[in-house]
């Protein structure tokens, strides 16, 4: 019996029909630390986006649900994350200073057309677009996005005022505010940072050191921004900090969001448009690569396309539910994962702990100061921060480490959604250039056995009657002249020549240009007295030159292999002297 | 002796070495023969542009004299041509509609500018820039072009008002005022019309019956425009048309246009660059496949980035002699090359004429109607329009069709502006998304020999506990991950494989963001206790993996040849037996 097509569509069917108690308690397990976790979490990156601390909570309930049902990973974890966060500050920001709507509105339907996008992309199956973002642009842009973040958190650490996409809009901006700088904040933030530093490293070990279990060590350690966050509610509680300037997250109101279709404004939506592709793009590509990874690890797969689906329905329902754009995160996958979540059912158990916060919890939180939140985000961002890969990069590939130096100087300096369109322009073009340049090496028989080498790398046998050209690329429009120029460039070197092979092992397309230019190149070759042919042409290559005159007007012949090619050319030059 | 940098800059030094008397008669004649046709084709062109008749005389003048000075090819002729006159008639109305410049001002500012960039280019070498316009795309806008042009004109053979830049804007707007329609115009215009029809394939033959040698009556064919102008003039002058509303080309000032330099303006010139870079590269490309077709005849080269600079020099020639951009045309270089031009002297020859015509005969036009010149342009891009590309190239190649026929529709129903960027993204896309799914084909050995081919395809010897796959695509950011679901894919299917040899012969490159699923692909398969083995890789591409550390990774081997893996990995396999 086939599978009928819906339930392709509901990868949840698949953990549901087995599941069974002893899932159940690792799910709930799982869930209980990742809802710990999630609660500062999700305040600090409704913060981050420049909203409202309610909509991080919002965000991080309805979105699990649907994700556990239509996504294909069975442990990420989605929900607000840190670049999704900044790049929505980002575009939010535009329309509010524009004054087509309010934040709250603008992350609504921000939410509302990403989530559309990444669904009709699921639909279409059009996931190879997220192809389009090389690794180089995709490490860089995290990078550099860290680094905005970790700036823009600094002015919370620091109690002043501060505004800007960019890292020298910040700085200027700071750097003039300095004078408003809070101790108490400060007092705050920098405590809340160097606990928050060393728990990175030094948490395992004190908890092992006390006794845990060094895979329970490891689970509690991630809770370390829970330990700030209580300790720095209670302390701003006992020594009433409001009063001294410390910025608090304040009353957050109680309840559930009510569930709402967003209001449709073309204005709105057509200046969100490119922002929301740029956040879905984005977004699906960081959580792919984390799903993929949590994967790979358990020899589970997940599928590209349905994850599109299940990640455009967690941002529909953000939408709907008011909250702002979700995607996997890493860290709470990790979380998630280690903490032994085996199901999706582990996304919805933090679902319902969540909600159960916004009805009961946000009382306990109006104290919690905002220094805390930023602190957690700073921490938490400075780890995507690797350069590193700037090393690694420039030793393995020129062309990549342009690429991935473009997108980290321009999102620096213009801000990221500039960055994240440069370096995709700017890797497609370089890979274009290079394209458009291939290599074209001389080649030679291996003595012994019928290969064909370049002759400047090898110690190969060749003829003097004969140049055997091998292109390294398929012929298109972008290369076609400059095989012309080559071609013609070599004649003119070679007097004795009588026969030119082109080896096509490596052509696997010859299109409309390339066609007239291999006619081009025959015409004049055939003028010169000389003949033209080719060799281990691939069968789609074939077909299509099968469909023209150019195999009729071809003045010499097509040969299986080069070394056939070889043989009967040598020999009928024999035969002719 | 080495030929010093600058004399590489002047071609003209070539041929002016070996100049003598004979070359001087050949040239002396062509020249004379392409003076006649060009002073109706420049006023015609100026018209189409929207300029003042004499520009069009003033683009012929200077521009010529310039590039036989700096230009490759030796018979091409440069001047105003339909295509590029057209461009500039949408680029003008832009800034002359917003203000900027008044229409001579604008063509002045955007022949400077195209010819900056194309003197740039060539110094920079970027001539290759020009490949990425593909064979399809060229001509189809050129069809396209040919089609607004012609309808264009249409307006001057009825004497009505229209105006618009694509065929939809032109139709309605000549429908609206349709009821001006003046019937000694048409009279004249359709009679044009109907001659020049007529002598395309008639008048040839005519001249021949007459006593001319077929040679002669073909070059004397292409002066037909001269004659109806020498009729219609004439015949406006005697009947003085102009009392019954024929539109003359009226009085044009005499004598030679004054130098200067063009005055600069910011907001004008950044409101033209886009449209001169356009023009310049549309410009190029026709010009230098008109070059190398002529250069092909004679056994001559010309050289693609010393054109750039020829062109270059013509266009700001053009811009200090108020002028308008310029370019090598095809009609008038096959004109002089029939005509028996041997050098470009003939352009400094043509040059001269131009500038007595410009002197002297100015008054001789007042009363050429302007619906001559509107007939002579229709027939003459009439003959651009070729719809039978569409039929090629759908037989050929499905892509290039799809954007050759984006090109064509984008032109037709935007502009040419519009159809020109649409048709380059269009065919960078195609070519991307095809190169993002590659062809990947499980190969097999061709018995008898130690070539590898499609399994698919050819009768070839295979092994159960081995994959051999080739991908027939250079490994980079946009197909790495189709690779890896590929191999996944291939895995669970074939439960008996140990080992995975990755053909590499067509593989041209491996970028950073395919280096890293390679190794992931092979930390999947040693998980599963299979090998993954590399064959074939070709030398830049070692030189590249042998930087990191994934061939220490790598859980198999890396073979010369595909042979020599098969042999190594059947021979083990069969040990362990």
């Amino acid at each position: 019996m086939r599978t009928p097509a819906w339930q392709r569509y509901l990868p949840a069917l698949d953990w549901a029909k087995g599941y069974n108690r002893q899932l159940l308690s690792s799910d709930l397990i799982a869930a209980l630390i990742v809802t710990v976790m999630l609660i500062p979490q999700s305040l600090a990156y409704a913060m981050l986006a420049g909203l409202p601390a309610q909509m991080g909570l919002y965000a991080s309930i309805l979105p699990l649900v649907v994700y556990a049902l239509f996504g294909s990973s069975r442990t990420l974890s989605v929900g607000p994350v840190a670049v999704a966060s900044l790049m929505t500050a980002a575009a939010i920001a535009g329309v509010v200073d524009a004054g087509h709507a309010d934040a709250i509105g603008a992350a609504i339907a921000l939410a509302l057309l990403s989530g559309l996008m990444l669904i009709a992309m699921g639909l279409l199956r059009f996931g190879f677009f997220a192809n389009f973002l090389s690794h180089p642009v995709v490490a860089g842009f995290i990078t550099a996005s860290g680094l905005i973040i970790a700036l823009s958190q600094l002015k919370h650490i620091l109690g002043v005022e501060a505004r800007g996409e960019n890292l020298l809009e910040l700085g200027i901006s700071l750097w003039r505010n300095l004078h408003q700088v809070n101790l108490p904040t400060v007092a705050i933030g920098a405590g809340a940072l160097v606990f928050l530093f060393w728990a990175r490293k030094g948490l395992k070990g004190a908890l092992t050191g006390v006794g845990f279990t060094p895979a329970n060590a490891a689970v509690l350690a991630k809770t370390a921004p829970v330990i700030v966050v209580i300790v720095t509610t209670v302390t701003a509680y006992l020594l009433n900090m409001q009063v001294q300037g410390v910025a608090l997250v304040g009353a957050i109101p109680r309840g559930l969001p009510s569930l709402q279709l967003p209001v449709f404004s073309a204005e709105l939506w057509s200046s969100l448009a490119g922002s929301a592709l740029l956040i879905s793009i984005i977004g699906y590509v960081e959580s792919v690569s984390v799903g993929k990874t949590l994967a790979a690890k358990r020899r589970q797969r997940i599928d590209p396309d349905q994850e599109l689906i299940g990640l455009g329905g967690a941002n529909v329902a953000s939408a709907v539910s008011a909250g702002f754009p979700v995607t996997g995160g890493f860290s709470r996958s990790i979380v998630n994962f280690d903490a032994g979540a085996a199901t999706q059912a582990a996304s919805i158990f933090t679902a319902l702990g969540i909600a159960f916060a916004a009805l009961f919890l946000t009382p306990l939180l109006y104290y919690l100061p905002k220094a805390t939140l930023a602190a957690t985000i700073i921490v938490a961002v400075l780890s995507l921060v690797d350069f590193s890969l700037l090393r690694q990069t420039w030793r393995y590939s020129k062309s990549d480490f342009i690429g991935l130096v473009i997108t980290i100087a321009v999102t620096l300096l213009l801000g990221v959604e500039h960055g994240v369109l440069s370096g995709v322009l700017a890797s497609i073009a370089l890979h274009l250039y290079k394209t458009s340049h291939p290599h074209i090496a001389i080649v030679g028989e291996v003595p012994g056995t019928e290969h064909f080498r370049n002759i400047l790398r090898h110690n190969v046998t060749t003829h003097p009657q004969i140049i055997s050209l091998r292109v390294d690329e398929s012929l298109y429009f972008a290369n076609a002249a400059y095989l012309e120029d080559k071609v013609y460039a070599l004649l003119a070197e070679n007097h004795q020549v009588k026969h030119v092979v082109l080896m096509c092992s490596a052509i696997n397309e010859i299109d409309m240009s390339a066609l007239e230019t291999l006619e081009a190149i025959n015409e004049r070759l055939t003028e010169l007295d000389l003949s033209f042919h080719l060799s281990e042409v691939k069968g789609p290559v074939m077909d299509c030159l099968k469909k023209t005159k150019f195999l009729q007007r071809l003045s010499g012949q097509v040969f299986l292999t080069q070394h056939q090619a070889i043989e009967q050319l040598t020999c009928a030059s024999g035969n002719n002297q």
